[in-house]
C-alpha cells in the first residue's frame, strides 16, 4: 500500500498505513505512555509527542484514543460490537446481555485470538495494559451506568470481572466440564443471576 | 541427604530421599499417568511399573496417591490444611468457609508460589493436571456434598471454580481495585452468596 492510498482511506477503520515505521512509533509510543500514567491520563498529545509525529497524524492512523488503545492490544476483534450490544440493554437485564454478549464472542471464530490474548497476560504478559483495557474499554459504560449508589460502580464490575474471567478460564483454559461444553443458553441461566447481583443488587 | 537419612524420616512428609534419581523417576511417570488417564484411573501400580519401581517405593517416598499427585504439581503448600478446613463447615456456610479458607491461602506467604503456579498453568501449561488437581483434590470431597439433586454436584463445582478462579485473577493477577486491596471480610461478605448459590442453591 502505497502512503497516498492511506490518506485517502478513512481514518477511523485504522487500516495498516503505508508508513508502517511511523504507525509503529505511535503504537510503541502508546504502548508506553498507556502503560506508564494509564488509559486517562495518556493523552494523544503526548503519545504524538513521544512518538515525534504530529496529534494529527496519530488521529489519521487510528481514530480516537479508544481505538488507539484496542490497536495497542492488538485484539482480535473490535470491542465495540460487544459494547454496542451491551449498551442497548436495560439495566434490570443487563447481567443476562453482558454474559450472553461476552460469552457469544468467546465462542465465536474470533474466540481463539482472544483467548491466546487473554493466555499471554496472564502467563507473564503487561497486566497494566489488560487492567487498563478492562476498566476503560469494555467496562466504562456499564460502571457509570450501575453507580448506584454512587461510588459503588467500579465494586460492582470488578465482581463482573471476577465471574466473566474466571468463566472464560473455566470454559476455554481450564475446560472443566459441564460447563467446558454448555450451551450459551444454559450457562446464562446459570450465571446471569451472579453477574446482575453484582451489577444492580443490594451489596454489603 | 543419605540414603539412609531418606529411610529413617516417616514416608509421609514425601521429602526429598536420598535417591533422587529414583524419586524422580516415579514423578516422571506419575506425570505422564496422571496426564493420560486422569487422577481416578492412574494407580500406583501403574505409576511404579512404568517407573520400573516397586509400588512399596512409591509408598515409600510420597504416601498416599493424593500426595503423589500433590508433589507432582508441586504446589507451594499442602492443600488438605484448606481441605481440612472446608470438610467441618456446615452445608449451609460452606460458601463463606470456601472463600475465606482459599482467599486466606492466596493471601499467605505460600500465596505467591500458588500464584506462580497458577499463571504459568493459564500461560501455556498443563492445563489437564491442573484441571485433574481442582477436581479430584480441591474439590471432590465438596462435589461429594452438594450432590443435592444426584447428579448436579459437578455442575455446582464447576460454577464455584469459576468465580474462584476469576476472584483470584482479579485480586491477585490483574489486581483491579477494589477487590485487589479489600479485606478478606469483606470480600467473604460480597461473593460468598455466588459460592452459596452455586453450591446448594436452586439451580435450573
Amino acid at each position: 500500500m502505497t502512503a497516498e492510498s492511506a490518506t485517502a482511506e478513512p481514518a477511523r477503520t485504522g487500516r495498516r498505513p503505508g508508513q508502517s515505521g511511523t504507525r509503529e512509533a505511535i503504537l510503541n509510543a502508546a504502548r508506553v505512555r498507556f502503560g506508564e500514567v494509564g488509559f486517562d491520563k495518556a493523552s494523544i498529545r503526548s503519545i504524538a509527542a513521544e512518538a515525534g509525529v504530529d496529534s494529527a497524524l496519530v488521529h489519521h492512523y487510528f481514530g480516537t484514543k479508544q481505538e488507539l488503545f484496542v490497536a495497542v492490544v492488538q485484539l482480535p476483534m473490535d470491542p465495540r460490537i460487544v459494547l454496542q450490544a451491551i449498551a442497548a440493554a436495560p439495566l434490570d437485564n443487563l447481567g443476562e446481555h453482558l454474559l450472553r454478549t461476552v460469552v457469544g464472542a468467546w465462542d465465536s471464530p474470533a474466540g481463539i485470538g482472544i483467548l491466546a490474548a487473554f493466555r499471554s497476560v496472564i502467563g507473564g504478559g503487561d497486566t497494566t495494559l489488560f487492567r487498563t483495557f478492562m476498566l476503560e474499554v469494555v467496562l466504562k459504560d456499564v460502571r457509570e451506568r450501575v453507580d448506584n449508589p454512587k461510588g459503588s460502580g467500579q465494586k460492582r464490575i470488578a465482581l463482573v470481572a471476577s465471574q466473566m474471567i474466571g468463566l472464560l478460564t473455566v470454559r476455554k483454559v481450564i475446560e472443566i466440564e459441564p460447563i467446558a461444553s454448555m450451551s450459551v443458553d444454559e450457562l446464562v441461566e446459570l450465571v446471569a443471576p451472579t453477574v446482575q447481583r453484582y451489577l444492580t443488587g443490594d451489596l454489603p
